[in-house]
C-alpha cells in the first residue's frame, strides 16, 4: 500500500492544495496555495497536514513516509529557487509557521531563517554581497530557535541585545553594524550552550526536524489549550507545518514587511488599512520595536509595489468575499504574500461589512448573517469600557450579565436604593443576592457578588434588567462590619469608586470610561434579514410590564417565562405574603391570598397589555416559602433587641412565632425541597389565587378588546399524578371566572420540563400538558447533580483544567442535559403531536444553546430581553448552518 | 353483536367458573365455582364479575345487558332452590359479597339475608315454621342493609339492641324472643326513615340492586384505597360481586357457622384449627359477641358434619397445595363451604408450613419459596413487640428500620454513651441525626428522628447497624432546653421510658413486651433453596468488620458499598481530619492525612479480612468536608465562651479560623455541591490516601496467603473526564505501592452511578470504568427533584393522596428512576460488554427493587446486613416469577 500524502506543494508551477482543504493543510496552508493558484507571488514551499499533527500526538512517532515526502518536497524548493538547503555557498533558507483549521493568533510560534549555520551565514553573506544582512538574519535565527524549539527565555537573548545597544548608545537594532552582530551571535550561541547543554545544531535538516516537532508539539501547549477551550476548538483538530523559502524584508531600503487589512477592523469603514517596515523581517512589525508606518505612505515610497498591492487586495477580498488581513514581504522591490485571513474585526465592524458587501453584491443576506456571531451582538447593546482606558483590574469573576457600570460602593440593597433616589451611581456589592434585593439591584448600576455562578439569583435577575454583573467573585472578602471589601492587598471601602465588566467579569479599581452604543441601524438590518431566515420563535423571560416592553422593543415575540414570585417582594405585599405563610389554618391564608388577589391582577394586566396579541406563560409560584420569610440570624437579633427594650409580650410571641416558622420551613437542600408544584399541592390555594388573578386579568382586557393569550404554566412537576392535581384545581377557578364574566377564554395549562424524571415520563405528562417548556437551569443542576449557588468552589477548576468544555449553566450540555431534552421533546410529541416546546432557561439566549433547540425541533426560545437579537441571530444561523 | 358475559353461575348443574378465572371472579367468585367443581357443597349463587366493576366506576353506570343477565341468574336459583326472590309464601333469600382478586380483609362489606321485606317474613316464618328465625334474619338484613347500603352508623342499631337486651335482663341475642324482634324490626326500620328520609326498600330487586352498587362502590372507599396503597393492588382491577343463597346457620341448634384454618396460622403447625357457632349466622363469630367454641368440640356434638368437614378439608389443601382459610354454615344438620381461600399466616407458620409441605410432597422448592414474601422474613430477624401487648401508642413516624426497641428517652449521642457503659438502655431522640452521632446511634436500642426519610441518615445508618429506627416523626416537637419531647398532650422527659416499633413506626408509652426470634433452621432452609434458584449476587453495604461478618453470616457474597467517611468520625481520627480540613497549603493537607494513612489502612485491613476471598468495593470519600467540622452555632458558642473567660489570643485566633472555614464551606445545597469526586478532584493527596491504604491493606493479606478483590469506587461522577482524571491519581498511587510491595494484585477501578448525566453517558464512563453500581438514592433525589432530607414536608401527603403510590427512597420508581438504570446498563454494557452492574442503594434490600435488578440484569445487588435474606428470596422469587 502506498503511503498517505502528508506533504502538499505550493508557490511553484504545480501548486498542489487549495482553499477548501482547510481541515488538512491548516487555514494558513489553504491560503498560500489558494494565493498561489490566483497567480498572485507566494515563496514557494509545503504543508505538512494536520493528520500529521493528530498521528504524532496520538503515536508519539511520525508517519512512516513522511520523512521522505519532505525530503522530496525540499528538493522541489531547491529546484524552484536554484539554492540548495544547508549549502555553504547559495543556502535555501526556510521560514517554519504552525498553521491551524481557524486562526489562533498568537497561539502557535514561527521560526524564520532556518537553515542557516556558522559556514552558510558566510555563503549568505558572499551570495547577497550582504554581511550585515547575513548575520541579522542569523542571530534572529538564534533567538526564535531557542525560544520556539528549544524552550529558552527569550528575554535572555533580548537583554544581551540590549546590553549591546547600550554599550555602542544605538536605540534601534538596525543601527548595529555587522561586527556587533557577529558577536551577538557567539553570545547568542553561548547562552544556547549554557541552558541546554549542547552545542546549537548546525546540521540543517535537523534544525528544520527540530523546529517541525515544536511546533506539532506547540498544538498541547497551555496557551493553545486555553485559546481553543474558549473558543471551542476540538483539541483533535491538530495543527498543520508551513515551511516556506524565506524572502528577506531585511535587505536594505528596498526592502520591507507589512501587515494589513483591507477595510477597517474597527469601524469596518471600506478602505486599505494597514502598516509596514522598510528593512524589516515579519517579527520586527508585530513586535513593536520599531514604529510602522501607515500603508498610505507606501505609495509615494514605493508607489509600484503599493499599486500592486491595492490589486492583490481588491483580487482577495473578490475572491474570498470577505475582508482579508495580508502579510506582505517586499524583498528589492518584489512583493511576495506570506498570508491571508478572513480578519477579525469588531461587533459593529461585523455589522457594517456585512450590510455594505450585502449592497455592492458581493455576498447575499444569509451570508451577511454568517459574518456576524451572535455573541458578539450582545457587546453592541449595553455601555463597554472604553477600549483605550488602562483600567487597574484587582479582581476577576464570573461574567455573568454583560456590559460595563461605574459607581460607589455600596453593601445593602436597602442602602443602593437611598443612594440612587438622590440620584447616586453605585454598585451593589453582595455575598449573593436574594430576592428581597431586587429593589436595591434595579437601584444599582452594577451587581458584584462573591458567591454564585453563571444562573445564580444575582446572574439571573441582572440579566433580566440587562444589568452589568459580575458574579462568584470568590478573591473578594467583605467584612460587613466593617463596612469594606478586601481582595489580595486592597482595601476597598464603602463610598469608593469601582468599575465592573460583566462582560469579562473584571472588577475594577476607580472609575473608567464608558462607552454607550445604541443600536445601529445596520443592526437593525441584520436582525431583520434573520427574522426572515428563522423558523424558531423568540420570546423573552419577564415579569414586569417595563421588561416586557424592552424586549417586545428588541423583538421578542412573547413572554416565555413570567416569574410570579418577584411579584411577592413588593413592599406593599410582602405582610400579606408573610401572613400567608404564617398561617396554620387554610382560612386565614385564604384571608391573607384574598388580600394579595387585587395586586396579582394589576400585574397580570400590566403585562398583558404590553405583551398584547402574543402569547404570555406565566409561571405559578416556584420557590420555597422560606424565601418569604425574614432572615433567620435577623429574626433572633430583633427578638434579642424586643427582649431588652422591654417590648409587649404580644410582640415577643410574634416574633417568637416567625422564628419558629422559619425554623420549621428550614431546608437542608431547597432546590430540592418544598417547591414548585409542590406547594400547590399541599397548599392548593395558592395557586387558585393565581389562577383567579391571571384570568381576571385576562378577561378584563379581552372586554377592553385586546387579545390576550394567557398559558398557566405549573413549575417542577416530576410525575403525571402532580400535574393533574395541580390541573384540576387551576381548571374549576378558570371556568368559574369565565362563567362569572361571561367570556370565553383561549388558555393553556402546560409545565415546565426542569427535572429528569419529567423528561423521562415526558408521553404520560403531555397527557395533561398543552405545552412544555424547558427549565433547564434546573434541569441542568439536577442531571449534573450542581448545584448552581455552590458550584463556585469546583466548576472554575473543572474549566481550567478541561473537565468540562463550558460552564453547563451559560451554554446548555448538549451530551447529557440534551439528551433529556431529545427524549422530552420526543416522548411528548410522541402523545401529543402538536404541543408546544420551549426553553425558557438562561440558555435560552445563548447562540449554541439556540442553535440546539432550532435543531431539536423546539418551537420557541425564551431569554431575557437584553438576549432576545441574539437569539434572533443564533435561530437565523441555526437554519443557515443547517442548509450547508 | 352479542353481549359480554358479565355474570358466571356456580353451585348448581353447570358451574361457569373456575379458580384460573380470578382476575375475572375475584378470589371468593373463582374458588367457590373451583368448589362446586370438586362437587364440594356451595349454596348456589352467581358472581358479577370484576370488568363490571372496572366500567362501572368509570362509566359511571353499568354496561348494556348487565341487567337481563342478572335476571337470568336469578330465575336459575330459583329453579335450583324452589323458591322465588321477593316472594310472599318461599322467599329466596340471598347474600351479597364482594370478592376482589387477591384477599381483603375487612375492606369490602357484606349483606346477608337480602330479599325480606314486610311481607316475605311471614312468608319465611310460616315456611320454616320458624318465627324466630325469621325475624331474627330480617332484623339482621336491615342493620347490614343500613350499614352497609345506606351508610347509617352501625351503632344506631347495636344500642337498639342492647337496650332491648337490658330491657329484658338478657344477655345474649339468643334469649330474645319473636316478640322482642319484631320490636326491634320496627324500631330499626324507624331508625332507617329517619336517617335517609325514605322507608326502607320493600322491593327485592330494588334491595340487590342497591347492594350491588354499594360493593362496586365500596372498592373506592378510603380504607379499601388505603389497603391497596400499603399492598401495592392496582386500582383498576375491581371488585367482583357475588349473589349466593341464603344457607342458615341460626336455624337452631343443629345450625351453625364457623371459619377454620388447615394448618395454624401462628406457627404453622400442621393441625385443624378454628372455631364456630351454634345457632348463628356468619357475622357473629367474627363479632365476637359470643365466644366461638373450638373446632375440635364438634366432633363429639355433630361428628357427621365434623368427619365431611375434614374431608373436604383435605380435599382443598390437596387441591390448592396451600394452607386453607374455610368458612362454613351447617343449616339443620347439612353442611355447606361459603368460602375457602389462600389463610394469611405470620411469617413463621410461612416458612413452617413451606418447608413441611415440600416434605410432605405437596409442592415443591420453588414453590415453597414463592409462599415465603421477602418482606416477611424481616420480621424474623428482630426483635418485635409482642403481639398480645396492647400498645399506647402516641405517634407514628416512618418505618425507617425494623424491629422494636424499649429504652429510656435520651436526647444526644453523648448521652447515649455514657448511659450505654453503665449498662443501661436509652432510645436516642433527634430532631435529625447527622455523622457525628454514630457513636449514639450504636449506644442506643434504637433512634426516633422528628425530620428525614426512609434514607435520611437516620435511617440507612440504622438499617446498617440493624437497629430500630422510627424517622421523619414530624408529631414530635423536642425541647432542648427543657430536656422532654411533646407529642399531642403528652410530655416525655428525659429518662422516660419509651418503645419504638421500627416496623410500622409506632412510638409507643412506656415498656412494651418484646420477642426476640432468631434464626430458625426452615428459614435457613428456604434461603439455601432461595441460593440454588436465584442468578443476581447479593452483597451488603458495610463499612466495619463487625457489620462485615454480620452480613457475611446473613449470606452475604461480598462488599457492594463500603463508605469510608464514617471512617473519619472516629475520636481518634477526627483531629487529623479537620486539621486535613483546615490546611489552607497542600503540604500541611498532605501531612494531616499522613496520620490519617495507618488508621484508614488498619480499616481496610478489618474488612478484607472479614470478607476475604469475596469482592469488596470501597467507595472513595464522598460527603462534603463541612460534615467533618463542628456545628456553626457549637463553634459560635465556643467563640463566645473563650471571649468571656479572656482565653489566650491564639486559641481565640484557632477558633475564629475554625469559624471562617465553617463559613467558607457552607454549601446552599450540600446534596449538589462540593463533594464526591468533585472532592477528589480539587484535593486529590485525600483519595490518594485512601487508595494507598487500600492497596497496601490487600498487599499486606495477600501476603498473609489470603485471596483480597478490592474495587476502589469513585463517587459523584457525571461525566467522563472526572473519572479520567481520578482515575489517573489512583492508578498512579495503586501501581507504586504494588511495586514497591512487589505483588501484583487483582483490583478495579469503577464508579457509582447516582447522577442522571452518569446514566445517559454510561458508554463514555464505561470506557475507563470496570464496573458500574447504581447509587439509586442519589438518583433517586437528582431523577425526581426530592431531597430525601426535605421531602417530609410534602411527601407524606403525596403517599395518602395517591400521588405516589411508593416512597421512591424505599421502593425503587422504576418509570422514572429504573428508566435510568436501564439506559446506564444498555449504554455500558455497549461500551464494555462484561462491565459488573450492581445497586448499592438503599434499594438493594428492597423485594420489589431487587426483582427489578434482576429482570434488568444486574449481576448483584447489595443492601445492609440485616437485608440479605430478604435480597436473597425477592432475587430468587425473580427467577421464578419469570418462569410463570
Amino acid at each position: 500500500m502506498a503511503d498517505n500524502k502528508f506533504v502538499y506543494l505550493f508557490g511553484n508551477d504545480e501548486t498542489e492544495g487549495k482553499n477548501s482543504m482547510k481541515d488538512l493543510l491548516g487555514g494558513k496552508g489553504a491560503n498560500l496555495a489558494e494565493m498561489s493558484n490566483l497567480e498572485i507571488p507566494v515563496p514557494v514551499g509545503f504543508t505538512i497536514t494536520t493528520e500529521v499533527c493528530t498521528l504524532y500526538l496520538k503515536d508519539e512517532h511520525y508517519p512512516a513516509g513522511l520523512e521522505g515526502q519532505i525530503d522530496n518536497a525540499i528538493k522541489e524548493l531547491e529546484r524552484t529557487t536554484g539554492k540548495r538547503f544547508g549549502d555553504l555557498n547559495n543556502p535555501l533558507l526556510l521560514s517554519v509557521r504552525s498553521g491551524a483549521r481557524v486562526s489562533m493568533p498568537g497561539m502557535m510560534d514561527t521560526v524564520l531563517n532556518l537553515g542557516l549555520n556558522d559556514s552558510s551565514v558566510v555563503g549568505l553573506a558572499n551570495k547577497t554581497g550582504n554581511d550585515r544582512f547575513a548575520y541579522d538574519s542569523y542571530r534572529r535565527f538564534l533567538t526564535m530557535f531557542a525560544d520556539v524549539v528549544l524552550g529558552i527565555e527569550h528575554e535572555k537573548f533580548e537583554s544581551t541585545l540590549t546590553a549591546k545597544k547600550k554599550d555602542k548608545g544605538v536605540k534601534q537594532d538596525t543601527d548595529l553594524d555587522v561586527d556587533d552582530l557577529k558577536g551577538l551571535v557567539e553570545k547568542f550561541k553561548g547562552i544556547i550552550k549554557e541552558e541546554t547543554g549542547k552545542d546549537f545544531p548546525q546540521e540543517a535538516r535537523e534544525q528544520l526536524q527540530m523546529a517541525i516537532d515544536a511546533v506539532f508539539g506547540s498544538w498541547n501547549n497551555q496557551r493553545a489549550i486555553t485559546y481553543r477551550r474558549l473558543n471551542a476548538i476540538p483539541g483533535k483538530w491538530g495543527t498543520a507545518v508551513n515551511v516556506q523559502s524565506m524572502v528577506y524584508g531585511n535587505m536594505g531600503d528596498t526592502s520591507g514587511t507589512g501587515v494589513a487589512f483591507t477595510r477597517d477592523p474597527a469601524t469596518g469603514e471600506k478602505r486599505f488599512f494597514g502598516e509596514y517596515l522598510i528593512n524589516a523581517q515579519g517579527e520586527d512589525v508585530v513586535a513593536g520595536i520599531r514604529t510602522p508606518q501607515p500603508i498610505k505612505t507606501l505609495k509615494n515610497n514605493m508607489p509600484e509595489v503599493y499599486n500592486q498591492l491595492v490589486d492583490i487586495y481588491m483580487k482577495l477580498e473578490d475572491h474570498f468575499r470577505d475582508m482579508q488581513d495580508i502579510e506582505f514581504t517586499i524583498e528589492k522591490g518584489k512583493l511576495f504574500m506570506l498570508q491571508t485571513r478572513t480578519g477579525k474585526r469588531t461587533a459593529a465592524a461585523a455589522i457594517k461589512i456585512a450590510t455594505d458587501m450585502v449592497e455592492e453584491g458581493l455576498i447575499d443576506k444569509e451570508t451577511a448573517l454568517t459574518r456576524v456571531e451572535p455573541a458578539q451582538v450582545d457587546r453592541l447593546l449595553h455601555p463597554n469600557i472604553d477600549p483605550d482606558a488602562t483600567p487597574d483590574v484587582i479582581a476577576n469573576g464570573l461574567p455573568a450579565s454583560p456590559g460595563a457600570a461605574v459607581g460607589e460602593v455600596v453593601f445593602t440593597a436597602e442602602h443602593a436604593e437611598e443612594r440612587a433616589k438622590k440620584g447616586e451611581k453605585t454598585i451593589l456589592v453582595r455575598a449573593e443576592t436574594s430576592p428581597e434585593d431586587i429593589g436595591g439591584m434595579n437601584a444599582a448600576e452594577g451587581i458584584l457578588t462573591v458567591r454564585g455562578g453563571m444562573t445564580s439569583h444575582a446572574a439571573v435577575v441582572a440579566r433580566g434588567m440587562g444589568k452589568p454583573c459580575v458574579a462568584g467573585c470568590g478573591e473578594i472578602v467583605i467584612d460587613m462590619k466593617e463596612k469594606n471589601f478586601h481582595v489580595g492587598e486592597h482595601t476597598i471601602n464603602e463610598g469608593d469608586m469601582i468599575s465592573i465588566d460583566g462582560s469579562t467579569g473584571d472588577v475594577i479599581l476607580g472609575e473608567v470610561e464608558l462607552i454607550l452604543p445604541g443600536v445601529s441601524s445596520e443592526l437593525e438590518q441584520i436582525l431583520s434579514w434573520a427574522d426572515e431566515v428563522r423558523t424558531l420563535k423568540v420570546r423573552t423571560n419577564a415579569d414586569t410590564p417595563h421588561d416586557a416592553k424592552v424586549a417586545r422593543d428588541f423583538g421578542a415575540e412573547g413572554i416565555g417565562l413570567c416569574r410570579t414570585e418577584h411579584m411577592f417582594f413588593g413592599e406593599d405585599r410582602i405582610p400579606a405574603v408573610r401572613e400567608m405563610i404564617m398561617a396554620e389554618e387554610i382560612d386565614v391564608r385564604k384571608a391573607a391570598l384574598k388580600k394579595l388577589l387585587p395586586m396579582q391582577r394589576e400585574d397580570f394586566i400590566g403585562i398583558f397589555r404590553a405583551m398584547e396579541g402574543y402569547p404570555v406563560t406565566i409561571r405559578l409560584l416556584d420557590p420555597p416559602l422560606h424565601e418569604f420569610l425574614p432572615n433567620h440570624e435577623e429574626a433572633i437579633e430583633k427578638l434579642a433587641e424586643l427582649n431588652a427594650s422591654d417590648a409587649p409580650q404580644t410582640e415577643l410571641d410574634r416574633v417568637k412565632k416567625v422564628i419558629g416558622r422559619i425554623e420549621y420551613l428550614k431546608e437542608m437542600n431547597p432546590m430540592l425541597g418544598h417547591r414548585g408544584c409542590r406547594l400547590g399541592i399541599t397548599y392548593p390555594e395558592i395557586y387558585e389565587m393565581q389562577a383567579q388573578a391571571i384570568i381576571e386579568a385576562a378577561c378584563e382586557l379581552t372586554k377592553e378588546g385586546m387579545t390576550i393569550v394567557p398559558e398557566i404554566m405549573i413549575p417542577l412537576i416530576s410525575n403525571i399524578e402532580e400535574l393533574e392535581f395541580v390541573k384540576r384545581h387551576v381548571i374549576k377557578v378558570v371556568e368559574a371566572v369565565m362563567e362569572e364574566k361571561s367570556i370565553k377564554l383561549d388558555y393553556m395549562i402546560g409545565t415546565m420540563i426542569e427535572l429528569p424524571r419529567a423528561a423521562l415520563t415526558a408521553d404520560q405528562i403531555a397527557k395533561e400538558a398543552e405545552f412544555f417548556s424547558f427549565g433547564t437551569n434546573d434541569l441542568t443542576q439536577t442531571t449534573f447533580g450542581f448545584s448552581r449557588d455552590d458550584a463556585g468552589k469546583f466548576l472554575p477548576f473543572y474549566l481550567e483544567s478541561g473537565i468540562l468544555e463550558d460552564d453547563p449553566f451559560a451554554v446548555l450540555d448538549q451530551e447529557g442535559v440534551g439528551q433529556l431534552v431529545k427524549i422530552g421533546i420526543e416522548k411528548g410529541r410522541a402523545t401529543r403531536p402538536d404541543i408546544k416546546i420551549g426553553i425558557c432557561g438562561e440558555h435560552g439566549g445563548e447562540p449554541k444553546s439556540v442553535k440546539f433547540g432550532h435543531n431539536v425541533g423546539l418551537n420557541y426560545v425564551s431569554c431575557s430581553p437584553f438576549r432576545v437579537p441574539i437569539a434572533r441571530l443564533a435561530a437565523a444561523h441555526a437554519v443557515i448552518e443547517n442548509k450547508q
